[in-house]
This record gives C-alpha cells, structure tokens and sequence, in this order.
C-alpha cells in the first residue's frame, strides 16, 4: 500500500482535460446474449444481505481479487474513486469491530417499543466473528481537492460513489457464491477506532463476506413478515410527484408483474 | 399509483416479527456457471456513465419494467425499501429539469480554477433532453417510522439503500444495451421544484436513460486524461488502515492484475 500522500498526488496528476482527448476507442461488441442478461438478472434477484450461514472456508485469492475489482470499477463522481478497502482477518480486529457492534446494538435495543424489544434483541443482524473476511469501505471527501465535478451541489455525491462500489461488489460476490452481509449498527466514531481510520475519512460500509451453506430464497425480514416487499407498481410515479399514468405509464404498470420474478 | 397515505399503511403492517417466522425456502440452485460469473463481470466493467450517446429509440415496456424492478430488488436497511420512481417522458418535465441543470452549472463554473473553467464549460455533462426516459430514484426517509433496523446509529443508511438501487438499475440497463447517465448538478430544491417533490422527500439520482449509438471502452474522464483510475493495489489496507500487508495481503496483491479485465 502507498502512503496516502502519494496516492493523493497520483491523483492529482490533471495535466490533460476533458474535451482535449483523442478519439476514444469504444465497445467493440456492445450487445448482450439472452443468457447473458439473464445472468445479471440472476446475480441481482438472488442476492441476499446474508447474517447467519457463513462457512469458515478461506475465500481463494483469486476470488477476492476479482469482487474487490469489481467494486473498484464502480461509478465515482468526477471519476474521483474516493473508496478504499480495508480487508479485517486479523481475529482480535474482529473481535474489536464486534464490541462497537455489541454496544450499539445494545443501544438500539432501547429505541424500539417494549413489545417489539424482546424480539429485536434475538435478531441474527451479523456475521462479524463467522465471516472470513471482513472488509471496511470508506469514503475519502477530500481526494482529488476540493471541487469535484459533478459534486459542486451535492456534497453527498461522494458517499453515493462508494455505495455505488458495495453494490458492485455484492453483485460480483453472489455470481461467486459468495455471501456479503452489510453491518451497520455501529457508531461510526467506534469503527473508526476499532480500524485505525483517520477521522476525516468516513466508514461507509462494514461487509462480512464468506461462502455459505446456503442462500435464502427470500430477504429474512420479508420471509419473517417483519415487512411486506411493496408493490413496485405504487412506486412509479409519471413526469411529477402527483403525477397519474398516462397511457404510456400505464402500458408499463402493465408489464411489471412480468418483470417480477416471483411472479413472471 | 396508489396516494401516499395508503402506501405506507401497507408498509407499516408489520404484525409478525423476525424470529417468529416459519422455516425460510432456500435457493435451490445456489451456484453460477463459469459463464453466468462472466456476463455479471462484463455488466461490472462496460458499464459507463452516458451522455453524449443516446438516440431517441423507445424504450419498450418489458424492458423499462425489468430495470424499474431490478432496482426495486436492492437492499435496503431493514427491508425499509425507500425508493420512489419518477418516470419523466413530457418534453415539458425535462425542460424544466434541464434550466434547473443550467442554472446549476453556471455556478458550478466559477468553482474551478480560471485554468480549468473554459474546459468545464465545454464538458458534456448530461443527456436530459435526448434521453427518451428520464428517472429520479429518491428516497423517503420516514417510510416505516422513525426507528429501522440498521439505521439506529447511521442515519445514511436509507440514502445509501436508494443508490444500491441506482446501481442494480444501471447494470440491468447495461444488459440490456441501454446507457445511464447520472447527472448531480442540480440544486436539490430546484430539482424538486422541477418534479413537484414534497420538501421531505430526498431526490438521491436523476437518471437518463436510452439506447445509444455506442459504449466507450474506457471512462470518458479517464479516457480524456482528467484522473487517471487508481491503482487498486494502493487503495487496499489490511485489518487496520495502517495496515502493512503480511503474507495473506501480498498473496492478495499478487493476484489483482488478473483480476483486471484491461490487465488480465
């Protein structure tokens, strides 16, 4: 790993702009097979924020490489890239992260109604000590200086682009069989701690990332009842906010039961 | 589109709980081919932030409808599922949106450097007027109450469910041959304004959407020379961000270069 300062000045190597490049070559074959796309349908509709079913076998260089290559390749605003990765084997790191977690989720405990508490305090919401690898996605604001295209009015932009890398990732991970569980009941002060991360950078993600026994058909909380999926259909809107279906909206609320694959 | 009112109700019918739940199905085919694994990584790495492509072919209804749905089969915290869509098609609705693009980046201008400004003005930054679909993925932050699971500690979490979202929209799209386009200069009000969205909603992405003439092979900001892409192997740290790698990091190391599809 470079020191950040260089990696900082790698960045900032801006010499050339935007319309003063050469003919940019492109996609030699744009187009997907039928089994292609429905491959990526496959990884999209299969994937699972998975808490309890990790296996303890190791995760093969080659396969970590390739989901942390895939995140990599994420959409960033301005192409400023402000992730960074933090790959947690080490079991007294874990067991660190684990305590930040025990403590909020004790917390949090308290903010639910006395008739939902019990319940929430049995909830499987991790896989911290059981996941092989644990791996931090943060959020460096300040790479690239301060005026970012494409984030000069929304300064959130930033983070978004490292979520945007997560869900690369978990896409990648469960084409690999891979399981990815997203922690997020932490005070993100305490992770930082627990990880040595430099206050000005923000933990966006906690992933614990494992092959597992097996992947549920449903997301838990929906399987559980906790919360129904809402129907894709009362959340279209056309052209506005108040906006009813037109025929054109109303041509596709009509193809959404297709698309759906739980019932197409 | 059913009023938001009654959404919610259906949102808040949470009579059941997490562990009370019977047996969960499992997936029973869990693995993907060597060839499923590929086409997810090809969605991964042609994907590309469009904007100067877009030809006005329609979009058909299956195919907008498998997008809206693959976005719709995000994560979310807690299942909370706090995304709306906004399907913009009336000339009228993308003028508006592009004066509030305009006035944004005008502003945006005078931020940079009076060496890079003339370059910025000239940067094709969006397709709203030649994109046939226009989207805005928002999100609602008081969809299921003020206590979600997962979001007890970080409030971002429900923003960050909207744009895994965005993400699952943009590697479907990619599948399909259609090109995104993700435009961020706006001032948040102004956007809203433009879309009649009530003040408490967040409007997280304004997509455009459409077939288009072509994909570059590269990013156009890395094509161009604005940022170079980092070197993944600079961005990794291993258990602490200080982190030097031991034996299970350089291992790691050693094998990023396959993992790259411009390297491997």
């Amino acid at each position: 790993m470079q020191p950040p300062g260089r990696r900082l000045a790698t960045a900032r190597r801006q010499g050339e702009y935007f319309m003063s490049s050469p003919a940019q070559s492109i996609q030699t074959n744009p187009q997907f097979s039928a089994e292609e796309r429905a491959a990526v349908y496959r990884a999209i509709h299969t994937r699972r924020d998975v808490r309890g079913q990790f296996l303890p076998d190791p995760v093969p260089d080659e396969v970590l490489a390739r989901v942390l290559t895939a995140a990599h390749h994420a959409p960033s605003v301005g192409f400023m890239q402000p992730w960074d990765f933090i790959v947690v084997r080490a079991p007294e790191v874990k067991q660190k992260v684990n305590q930040a977690f025990r403590l909020a989720h004790a917390e949090a405990e308290l903010m639910f109604e006395e008739g939902k508490r019990a319940t929430y305090r049995k909830l499987k919401l991790e896989g911290i000590l059981e996941a092989p690898i644990n791996l931090c996605v943060t959020c460096d604001r300040r790479r690239n200086g301060p005026v970012v295209v494409g984030r000069t009015h929304i300064a959130a932009m930033d983070l978004y682009s490292s979520v945007c890398a997560v869900q690369n990732l978990w896409l990648a991970a469960r084409a690999e069989g891979l399981g990815v569980g997203w922690v997020s009941i932490f005070h993100q002060q305490a992770l930082r701690d627990a990880l040595g991360i430099p206050r000005e950078i923000i933990p966006v993600a906690y992933l614990c990332i494992g092959y597992v026994s097996h992947f549920y058909d449903r997301p838990e909380l929906e399987a559980a009842g906790w919360l129904p999926r809402l129907a894709l259909g009362e959340l279209l809107h056309f052209d506005r906010w108040q906006g009813e279906a037109d025929a054109a909206g109303t041509a596709l609320l009509a193809r959404l039961d297709d698309a759906d694959p739980a019932r197409g």
